[in-house]
Formats: C-alpha cells, structure tokens, sequence
C-alpha cells in the first residue's frame, strides 16, 4: 500500500490551499501583519489569552487588573476591523478543518464505535 | 465554496478504508473481538492502562501492587499473538494518521510558521 492514500492527502492539501476560506485567510492574515500597530495589538491579545489561560490552567488566581486588562484587550481587536476579520476567517477555517477530519476518521470511528 | 474541498475529504476517507493498513486492522481488531477470551484480556489491559494515565495526570501515587499487575497485563497482552500483532497495526495506522495530518494542515502550518 498505498502511494494512493498519500497522492490524494496531497490533493486535499491542494484543495485547502485553493479554497476560498483559506486565501481569505491568507489575505487578513498576511494584512494585519503588514500593518505595525494592528500586528501588534493582536500579538498583544494573544498573549493575554494565554496567560490567562495557563493561570487557569495552574489553578492560579487571575486578579481583578488582569481581568480588566483582558476585556480591553478584547475591545480593541474587537473595534479593529481587520482583526476582527481575521479572528472570524480564523474561526471559520478552523470549522472547516474539524469538517474534514471527521469525515476522514470515519472508518476508525465506526470501527471502534461498533464495538 | 467548496464542495470540492469536502469531494476530496470523501475520496481521501475512501482511501484509508482500502487502504492495505486499515484493513489489516480492521481484520485484526474483529479477530480479536470475536475471541471472548483476547476480547476480554485487551480490555482489561486498556483499562489498567487508562487508570494509571488518569492518576498520573491527577498526580496521585501508584502503588506497587499497581505497577506488578499493570506489568503483568502488559505480559499477557505482548504474549497474546493477535492482540499484538493488533497493537502494532494501531500504531501503524495512528502514524500514517499522523503522516496524513502533517500535509492536510501544511497551508496553515507555512502560514503561521512564517511570520
Ligand atoms: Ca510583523
Ligand atoms: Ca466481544
């Protein structure tokens, strides 16, 4: 086996290059991160996410500044219309990504569910 | 778009069900699960394998007597023709898994590795 499998995972990956939900992506992304200050308020966002997310994580307490701090964060990639694009060409892809996973793990998944 | 996209998903889905590694597993894993002896001496290594996973992640101790019957589990599974020759066809199907992720999620991986 199976040259087959692999030729058609690289039409797959073709197609996801090719495909309208990836080039918009593509697009924003590489748009925002021509544009110093909003490359830098997103960056900035990100970061805040995840270090609240770690601090969950630990079970460390987030403090009330923190929380402050997040939400304006949250307000200013918000009101920016190119990262709020992005964050939603962001969404968007990443449905179509868990789409074409459960429809490529179906023979494991009945598999293992006929149990 | 794309119907092409989730077309390609489809053929892809239909490759790794013919594919000489999913088969050789599926045939194993209904082998194995029509025997109610293996059927049950497997189930019983997973489930010794998934208690000590769980108390690792909840950083609680593992006993001796646990260790002494999770290596005497991991014996008779390793001992067991068919449930070993079913484990290495698991893992040969989660690295072709794995392999087939790898280039699905190349576009995005450039994308964001490129920055
Ligand atoms: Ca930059
Ligand atoms: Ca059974």
């Amino acid at each position: 086996m199976s040259n087959n499998l692999y030729d058609v995972a690289y039409d797959l990956e073709k197609a996801l290059r090719e495909s309208e939900d990836f080039k918009a992506l593509k697009q924003l992304y590489d748009e925002v991160n021509a544009d110093e200050s909003a490359s830098k308020m997103f960056e900035n966002f990100r970061n805040i996410q995840l270090s609240l997310q770690q601090k969950q994580m630990m079970g460390e307490e987030i403090t009330e500044e923190e929380v402050a701090q997040a939400q304006k964060s949250v307000q200013l990639v918000q009101q920016h219309e190119k990262i709020s694009q992005l964050m939603a060409a962001e969404q968007r892809l990443s449905t179509v990504v868990t789409e074409l996973n459960k429809i490529i793990m179906k023979p494991l998944e009945e598999m293992y569910g006929a149990q």
